[in-house]
């Protein structure tokens, strides 16, 4: 892959990406024997689960901003730098889990679970025994906050370029760590969540595609003003893919999303859609809504009139149209990008992916 | 400070740091309002206790390598990798304090302990309140290994002397991670451990000694064979300054050290003393011991009498003597440094300080 690509495949992202991880955690095992034979528990639980899912979206993004100014495709140079975006996406998920009690991550066992079937036969005590693999857990999620870091460090660019790396993906773990923090008190203080488009944007946006798409482009030379257009782009990006993710929790096709389109009503999550449905709604269907929401509730025919709610209120156009507006937004920045027509394709292809998907 | 300093005084590098430390964390204040309150409320923990305690040894070190490369003392272009140092300490203290489930560090309410106060209006559960403290406690860990590569990263040093800090911080995380775990699990796995002074290398010197102080030098552009050669140093000063605790901590003077002198036994802390008595007691002694070990026992005349019997054995002095042997080997390599004798000196009384201490 050295000729600049004009379509880029995600699938070749993920299975490059998948087998530098699968290299990279066994080398990892193999220093951790050093330390002693728990340590190699550790990593292989970080392998197994690693390698159980992933998209490897952020990758692909980083290539994609990469190539845009590198001219070219080959990434090796990039590469650790796409695996530290792997890692710390995948030291979040873990720690967010936790926080969670959660035990399954990609349909396995997740490092919290694979602890406690390891402990099983040494901590009889449940209670115990899920607050040891926890910790084992934490322990992991710490250690690979760190290698990714790691990774940058060793990319061979020049010193500005990494220095802006590093800032780049600090930056986005002081947001992902508020947006995690906010977004957790808001389950139990009612002013914790300023508001649902600020929590997608630290939640979400910030990690998942700032981080990304600026690193990728600051690793290959982008000059600053590039790196800010970037930067808009990536957040109508990220908070955009988050309002279409929760039009779809609750409008989409389950067939088509992998995903139940009634637990984000009975589990009450206070989504943007929501927030636009309390600015237009009327106090009779508010009433009627809210007696429905946050409630574990299999009524088919009050799941339906919930979403026809949203509907009726005029909340769901009105977020489909501020995603329109972003997708606007984006496309204009993304002409305005000092790139070759041939790069701009593969942003616009990746916008229209993010925002107007249906699945 | 920009003549070479000949004595360097502990309580300066404390003040020093302290407030720089201080004003870090007003600056990242500042930057958490954009997020919200509730991510205040986090930074301003973090500064509370950070503020609370700590020698600064770190620092310290780092400072010490530092000046003896660059051959001054204006410390402010490595301030940011003294701050890391110390910001990576401060966060796997609050992860351990976690794993322990301790909620007090430094004689105040630790992070976990100040959440738990602040959600005591919100969540009336116990086991709730306590899980939800201690996972805004996880997250402040996690912002604070990252912002110590974040500082790192802006150190105004070559590009091959950061890779090279870079490099020193992440592998002493990988390492006190996996001793962290290891000693973990060594209260309930019983093949757990492997032997104490891995541990100690693992738990101790490899983060706390081996990384200020290489970091320091590397940040100077000392060359690889003098980094080689302080690696060494670090290693015999931060095992032997455990071996030298754990010798206190049963023989010391409770005035002096300000720990409790029977709590190493009656919680059966298996030091490398143990280990040394293990290899050199009697059948007898050793029944008499390990029935005190790991007892909670008041009686003076028992744990006199445990303390006796490591006397007795053998392992007391076993301990003294590889102490011993780690500050003459640290004094030689000191010896072989190339750098000027009146740095040397400084090295040479820290060794003291670390290895041939009372207190």
């Amino acid at each position: 892959m050295t000729e600049v690509l004009t379509t880029m495949r995600l699938e070749d992202t993920k299975t490059l990406v998948t087998s530098e991880l699968d290299a990279y955690c066994a080398e990892r095992i193999h220093k951790a024997a050093q330390h002693g034979t728990g340590y190699v528990v550790l990593w292989r639980s970080i392998q197994r689960v690693l390698l159980s899912g992933g998209k490897r979206f952020r990758p692909y993004m980083l290539f994609m901003a990469y190539q845009a100014y590198a001219k070219h495709t080959d990434f090796g140079v990039v590469m650790p730098a796409a695996l530290a975006q792997e890692l710390i996406h995948f030291a979040m998920l873990v720690h967010d889990d936790i926080i969670d009690r959660d035990f399954t991550r990609y349909g396995v066992r997740n490092i919290a679970g694979q602890y406690e079937d390891f402990y099983e036969n040494f901590i009889k005590d449940t209670h115990e025994k899920e607050h040891m693999a926890r910790s084992s857990a934490m322990l992991a999620g710490d250690v690979l906050i760190s290698e990714a870091y790691r990774l940058i460090g060793t990319v061979d660019v020049p010193k500005h370029d990494v220095a802006k790396a590093l800032e780049i993906m600090s930056q986005a773990v002081f947001d992902v760590v508020g947006g995690e923090l906010l977004d957790t008190e808001a389950a139990f203080i009612n002013d914790a969540l300023g508001n649902a488009k600020n929590i997608a944007f630290y939640k979400t946006a910030s990690y998942s595609f700032v981080s990304p798409i600026t690193m990728g482009a600051a690793l290959a030379g982008a000059n600053e003003d590039e790196i800010v257009k970037l930067q808009h782009i990536a957040e109508k990006l990220g908070v955009g893919y988050q309002l279409r993710d929760d039009l779809l929790g609750i409008f989409g096709n389950e067939q088509d999303t992998g995903k139940s389109n009634t637990s984000d009503i009975t589990e009450g999550k206070r989504t943007y859609l929501v927030e636009q449905f309390e600015n237009l709604a009327s106090a009779e269907q508010k009433a009627e809504f809210f007696a429905v929401f946050h409630t574990p509730t299999n009524s088919e025919a009050l799941l339906t009139r919930a979403r026809d709610l949203l509907y009726e209120s005029g909340a769901k156009a009105a977020v489909e149209r501020e995603i329109e507006e972003y997708y606007e937004t984006a496309l204009a920045l993304i002409d305005s990008l000092s790139i070759e027509d041939q790069q701009k394709q593969l942003f616009y292809e990746f916008a229209h992916k993010c925002l107007m998907r249906q699945r």
